[in-house]
């Protein structure tokens, strides 16, 4: 089966035969295991993406596109704030799209739950919600919203196909907990998964670093990886087959995401785009988000650590940062355009290169763990197709509605973990039941303040401390939780709702209200 | 000394006489206290003060104010980004004011450190900076450093004296701590104490309520006690004595907080204003902040609890919140307005009502902590006196520049605390570095990028998490901090910074450039 032989001299006509050099040291099943990790390595288009990524690499950057950048300008800019008026135009148009099952969305989840502290896709995560749903199931349950929204309005059974990204790393407990949970009412056929590339991590003089001795240092290519992989598994024909003429791509880990946002799919095909991006606005020049640009004329993602202050500081004459187009990896793609980038574009484009402490083995074979970056890992980014978009537009929404990550453990950071996710989705669920009519009324029947001082439904105990009125509401926003299955982005819950009273925690689903009574009240 | 039965006739009369239900159940010391606490209330003014502010309280008011708000017109709104152009005037003018020794700060310091966790006053709290700097030190610091600057473009000594309102409860620490500190460099006679009053706090049918058998539950009547401070401690006549002009109001836990901030003097001085409200801009409708704004055609901050969720979520064309002059209770007022306001309108201000969860005595003397609210506290706001101005400006700064309030223990809230006021202010201090042209490097010499990745100056290991590009560089900024001594608001480093390259932790101070090696690197 293994011939050793042939394959030494294959690594070592790449300059890769190092990765052998414990070999006669290896138990047999570590052999098997490495020998057909290896085997399965494409070495020679490794050594040229090391050589045209690390090529760029050595050119000198940063300064250079502070000056070269210039501001989305406004005729191709979709605002949910400034285009009010345009708002419905642009969701009629989506919704139609829907009913005619011509827009599919692609779920990025190639990501393990590392900084969240657990060792399962994000996916399958529960943040805590009153109703315990993972992220998976509240994504699945608003494409099962849109299709019936779609259909409502338009009289047309519909199917907005679920393309899943997983890595080498999730595959399997992904489809198991899809499989397990019957795929959240969708059905099966019309969820696809696919998996995503791994490429291995090199030294600074390309060679590729063991993990083990038995095992090579290998992590996914990017979230870029996308395309490569579409192409790898056929991916773009499964989309032309169904007839799905535009793709909605986000990340997995934003507990608001509108998949297949009739809106932003809407403005999209209105405007004649081929690629677009749905972005929040920056407002603290040193928030650290990438933001949506043009560079030498071409529509980029430039990172937040590229430029200087000074540009990030610069403002316009209204007021706001220039570049403010912040990206929250939610973007469209028509299939078309698509097809052009897996077949022509994206294999010509280069890796980024990211310097890494990465795990290895040292000479004699002990564990290293380094103290400053020994090696690089090459990925590509998904937004770096924007190049090639021949009409690119940029949709800009409200942070508070569409927009919160879950990235670490509540423990790690107070940022982006899992309570801040659960608060988000409970602040907006909470407005959408004000905006109904609704309200929600404390122990003792009063009714409690849109913005409440103190939102667990407590009124304060008495304190000196008066001296301002600036507090967060976040803290402890109101337990209300509305399920996708009976409201996508907010609308028809006033059957429910309007003239209403209630206490929190509420939850609001397919089998109607239910107030739940904490012990104690 | 102690004439009981002449008390218990003036309590009987006024209502108040199971004041002295507990008399002969106390030990004599505990009578001394609780006769000097009676004898000193003014309660026919207590009783006028609860008819009329709870009368006000049984009207309806929560759905009203609504329909009756409009925005701050921008003819009397400065911005500090729109208006970037007359920022040097202003400046000027407000330096040319300090320079002639017109402008005064009065601080708000009446508050304990209760949220905080600790017994005193949050002016001696040490946030953790590298200096280990109170509040207290800080702002005195940007007094003296403004006076001198003052001092170096106008060629005059200067004095800008500094009102510190105090309360009960924190006037002796408060004044021994300056002391000890010797007055952080300033001159005592131009630091001058005073102190709010209390009032009881009262049960909803209009008696006082007691805290203990002997003790009457007293609280500070509000941040708007200023003004009946002012009157009762003749700091106007002070004021005018002194040949003060203007003076700047404002709350002792804003760690960024401008004081004199010659912009908004100057701004206020040149549109001729007799009252003005620094602002930060309200993005989003939840937040938990008063908004500055018209009712009626009068000046006033409306609360963020008397509004409803649609009012709040009301934008502007250009897409801004309609509402958002967030008030951060930074406030510009004319002497010649504060001695009107003294004499002849701030008495006739109602009081606010707040009811409240209030620990007292039970009908059999023993101690009740309810668990619904029970009495009412009575406040004023110290922008209650804005609907007096003549000419009402605003001004609208950068919240990352100049506001972030200390609040919360670290333990108990992620916003608002220890950690996030350091943060703010190193990461402020940080920003004056680049802009003044220094630059940060990491332990291997490489440059950090002005928004890194991983601000503790270390590369990240790998992961496998690289969807996103939106990262909080919050979490861990760049140590640095200079002193007040050497820069007011970014001015005057280059000479310091310019074209060097520094290891966090940087320090500057009077006696130069400081770089604090940690343990391990």
């Amino acid at each position: 089966m293994m011939n050793v032989h042939e394959l030494r001299g294959r690594l070592s006509k790449a300059g890769q035969e190092h990765l052998l050099q414990f070999w006669t040291e290896l138990e047999e099943a570590q052999q098997v295991e490495l020998y057909a990790e290896l085997d399965a390595m494409n070495l020679e288009e490794l050594n040229v993406f090391f050589q045209k990524a690390t090529a760029g690499f050595s050119r000198p950057q940063p300064d250079s596109v502070d000056a070269r950048m210039e501001p989305v300008p406004r005729e191709v800019l979709g605002s949910a704030t400034r285009d009010q008026d345009q708002l419905q135009a642009w969701e009629s148009e989506g919704l139609f799209q829907i009913s005619q099952s011509k827009v599919a969305v692609l779920l990025l989840a190639g990501g393990q739950g590392t900084r969240l502290g657990v060792a399962y896709p994000k996916g399958m995560y529960d943040v805590g919600l009153p109703s315990h749903k993972t992220l998976f199931q509240i994504q699945a349950e608003r494409i099962l919203k849109l299709q019936q929204l779609a259909e409502k309005y338009h009289g047309n059974k519909c199917v907005i196909p679920w393309y899943i990204m997983t890595s080498g790393r999730t595959m399997g407990s992904t489809e198991e907990f899809f499989t397990k949970h019957k795929y959240f009412g969708l059905r099966k056929e019309n969820v696809i998964f696919f998996q995503q590339g791994m490429l291995p991590a090199m030294t600074f003089d390309g060679k590729v670093i063991l993990e083990e001795k038995h095992k090579v240092s290998m992590a996914p290519d990017g979230n870029g990886g996308l395309y490569r992989a579409l192409a790898a598994q056929n991916i773009v024909q499964d989309m032309e087959r169904r007839g799905v003429g535009s793709v909605h791509v986000y990340c997995v880990d934003n507990i608001l995401v509108r998949v297949a946002d009739p809106r932003f799919i809407g403005f999209c095909i209105q405007k004649g785009a081929d690629c677009g991006a749905k972005v929040v606005e920056k407002t603290n020049p040193t928030e650290p988000v990438g933001v949506v640009c043009r560079v030498d004329g071409v529509y980029q993602v430039v990172e937040y650590s590229e430029i200087a202050l000074a540009t990030a500081q610069r403002r316009g004459p209204d007021g706001r940062l220039l570049f403010s187009a912040g990206n929250i990896a939610n973007h469209f793609f028509t299939v078309p355009f698509l097809r052009d980038v897996v077949r022509v574009h994206e294999p010509q484009l280069l890796h980024h290169v990211a310097q890494k402490k990465i795990p290895c083995v040292g000479p004699q074979g002990q564990r290293v763990k380094p103290d400053k970056p020994n090696g690089i890992k090459m990925e590509k980014f998904v937004f770096d197709i924007f190049q090639f978009a021949k009409k690119f537009v940029v949709y800009e929404v409200l942070r508070e509605d569409e927009f919160s990550p879950l990235k670490n453990a509540d423990s790690q950071s107070g940022k982006d973990n899992p309570t801040t996710a659960r608060h988000a989705l409970m602040s907006l669920h909470h407005c959408w039941v004000l905006n109904a009519g609704g309200h929600f009324i404390d122990e003792n029947g009063s009714r409690l303040p849109a913005i409440p001082r103190a939102a667990n439904g407590k009124s304060e105990t008495i304190t000196a401390d008066v001296n301002y009125n600036l507090k967060d509401a976040n803290d402890a926003p109101i337990q209300c939780e509305i399920s996708p299955l009976v409201s996508y982005a907010g609308e028809g819950i006033e059957s429910y709702v309007a003239g209403k009273e209630f206490h929190a925690p509420l939850i609001i689903d397919e089998n109607g209200v239910h107030e739940l009574v904490k012990n104690g009240l």
